[in-house]
């Protein structure tokens, strides 16, 4: 890395360049801990404070700031997204050596471009696009088509059938297209009051990808029962997410960690999703909705906005005494409703009095 | 697939058949999206409307909807559970050829009818029924026993010593045995106020699988501190579940994705566990429960019937100005008591008046 | 394994012996199921009524419950600490002999005393101290540091540059160094209202574990954006934890399963944290709290203490009435209030008549 000059980001990425146009950067860092080599960037207030004192070779930032910025400075209405252009060209993602392993076992024909690390499985009529990168111990199913640019880490599981796009970033542990969780009750009072076995639905459809999803580390996508999973472009999914059969994502949505959604659940595009959010199967959330973290969605959203449903915390004791109400809270409620009664009886004794 | 004939299907799984004996069908779909060559069903009554316009060859479904049924169908009581059936018979689960792939490390001896994929490894006097297929890259330890016709998909690991029944079905990134999470804490003031070391506690114990269990992607199941974690016959364990160390779950009881079972809690058998619902430790829940989504169980529950512990989401604004009260809801309480007192009041003057 | 006496546990680990000190024991169990060959433990009041009847050679407990056992036992103010102790010695981790599988694909020098399983894949520049174990199937990315003692069981994934201290027990499926959730919107009126593509910010940050770290099975770790993830000594993670990008974990904190943790959370020392809890991101926990199970932390905690904010499950029947209220609460303080101009117009009245 020889590093970029200031004069040559402004000249592609735009924003007014404050300060000498010749100096070098070579990588981001915080304001806190930049040194000369570094450019730094300002986008959320309460990092304000470090500005004055940043050792950065130069920083971006808005214009309400630029003011007191002590150094060179990249002048930007949106200083996290020219960030992170900023980042993604003097970091790019490391990209390895075309090749197949010699202990991999690729059972596919491959394009010269891809690269397949070691002890990686791909199993029969496999199509990777140009320059794929399979990462060590990944196991590819039969079918399974995955488009150009695409990355896999470590240990990514794909069965047999499914489609990615193109420049997915796919973390390691990500397993795409188990089955779905379908079983019909087969009631046999053999087996004890409300017994019955369960027997196995076979999960026909597929999980079906976009171009620009990037999947977080153990997330869990399950292959449709009879109709597809659906995952649009653009999306993004965080780590440890559950999406279950025939779960629809629209475009550039983006799910935070541990969030589970239910089977058949319909989700809009341009949503965001709070971490541990739980999404209820069989119903509809609108385009442009914010579902809050810990929140349990059990209806159709259907208008855009942000909705929210989780509890505040407080100190045991106090919560204890608070939350013990909630079992009463009918109750509560029923006493409330006499007020009416009492003040019909009070103005009565008013008029008389 | 050549496909089944309506007659062949009736005459093995029953129901009465209206329509052409001899049409052939070779898949199953759902009503909206079947064509000449696929059997649907009709189950749920929010898709009854979709019967009128279907392509499909033949229907599936119940007396009461045979009478608008436009193409040929099977009239059955359940029709879920019977469209599970011809789903199995269709569609069957797709089988391994036996026999070890040449990258394979095996250090047992195993039985012909094995196939063991490329990658997997199997430790020192593992036992393996007939006709287990054990997935690339699997991790089988020392002296694990699996029962005959289980299937283990890719990157499952079994710690040593841990017994699976007979047609398990394993998805990808189960692992099972690890240690439980069992420490004692040794206090330590030198480590600060309240401070203290954890010490590891040998988890000795095994997991036992009964027969018939299906267990999820990624799903953990955490083997025994002294005694073994069980899971029973015909349970269905769905992705993202964790089950703690002495944990026993009863037969046919079934979880959905993304619980969490603390250290020896006893589930009955024919439960039902909703998506996300936590269950605490050393608690039993009797046969026949059916716990809600997200629901939070904390003590014993001794009867069967539904337990909910949800809350409500609603749009963000709407939340704020309700759930800031939970905070104060003993204070709400208080206050509401002392309507007895003014009612009191009230009548005396009601009285006087 | 020949045994332990008596008196060759209490000369080591201290502790008063009443009965035998010639007694031999083997292995550790429970009270309801040990035999004359192993010591049990009595810790938990509600196991008291147990030790009449057991079959053990031994017990460890405490001072208050020696009258009452009918065999030998050692007298300990702790007895669980002791019993952690005695298992320990009884029941040692077993250990790899030291070797590299020739299945393995390592690209570093390794020290002799370390253990290689089959499949697993070491990248350039890893340094692993004396006796490290690594299970089968790991992948271990350039540049990644493991300190002395640590044993990775199968199918660990640590991406490049991540360090990982001594004595490390890692479980299977755990990802460590995965890219944080880093995204930065780019507003494109072309997607919709409201919509944007997502940019992703490079992360570049490592993940830095300290001495004597426990990580449960399918757990994930983000490498940070910027700085570093760092999880101080001695912390202990259950399984299927999500733990953010440049979160940081104070000394001897144990996490139980399933929680999540929001990027640059800062979690003090001695703290424990409930299982599925989750913390959002860019807040501060003081040393010494614990987090109730299941509960939402929104803000900082400052001060040492317990903090709870779950809710209790109900019947189905009777939740549905007490929580459709929780919509409402609002609405029920304002009623309340006007309790106030109730009481007023009461006592006016009371004073006129």
């Amino acid at each position: 890395m020889t590093g970029l000059r200031l004069d040559e980001i402004v000249a592609r990425l735009g924003g007014a360049l404050q300060g000498d146009g010749s100096q070098t950067v070579c990588r981001v860092a915080t304001l806190a801990r930049a040194d000369a080599d570094a450019i730094a960037f300002l986008a959320n207030p309460r990092y304000r404070e470090q500005l004055a004192n940043t050792q950065a070779a130069a920083v971006i930032l808005a214009p309400a700031a630029a003011g007191n910025c002590p150094t060179a400075c990249i002048v930007t209405n949106d200083p996290y997204t020219y960030y992170a252009r900023v980042a993604q060209w003097l970091h790019p993602a490391p990209s390895s050596t075309p090749g197949i392993h010699a202990s991999a076992v690729v059972e596919s024909s491959l394009p010269a471009s891809v690269s397949v690390a070691a002890g990686a499985c791909i199993g029969r009529n496999v199509r990777l696009g140009e320059h794929v990168q399979i990462g060590a111990g990944c196991v590819i199913g039969d079918d399974v088509e995955i488009g150009e640019g695409s990355l896999l880490h470590a240990h990514v599981t794909i069965y047999a059938n499914c489609l990615v796009g193109r420049r997915a970033v796919i973390h390691a542990g990500v397993v795409i297209g188990a089955d779905g969780f379908g079983f019909a009750r087969e009631k046999d009072a053999a087996l004890g009051p409300g017994g019955g076995r369960w027997l196995k639905i076979p999960q026909i459809g597929r999980v079906v990808i976009g171009d620009d999803v990037e999947i977080g580390a153990n997330t869990t996508i399950d292959r449709g029962a009879l109709d597809d999973t659906v995952i649009e472009e653009g999306v993004k999914l965080d780590n440890q997410i559950q999406v279950a059969h025939n779960v629809h994502i629209g475009a550039h949505t983006a799910l935070a960690g541990c969030v589970g959604i239910a089977g058949s659940a319909r989700i809009g595009r341009n949503c965001t999703i709070g971490g541990a959010a739980m999404i209820l199967g069989h119903l509809e959330i609108a385009d442009g909705v914010h579902v809050s973290t810990n929140t349990l969605v059990t209806k159709s959203i259907t208008k855009a906005g942000a909705y929210t449903g989780w509890i505040p915390f407080q100190e045991h004791a106090q919560w204890a005494r608070n939350f013990a109400r909630l079992r009463t809270l009918d109750a509560m409620n029923d006493r409330i409703r006499g007020l009416e009664a009492l003040e019909a009886r009070l103005s009565a004794l008013e008029k008389n009095s």
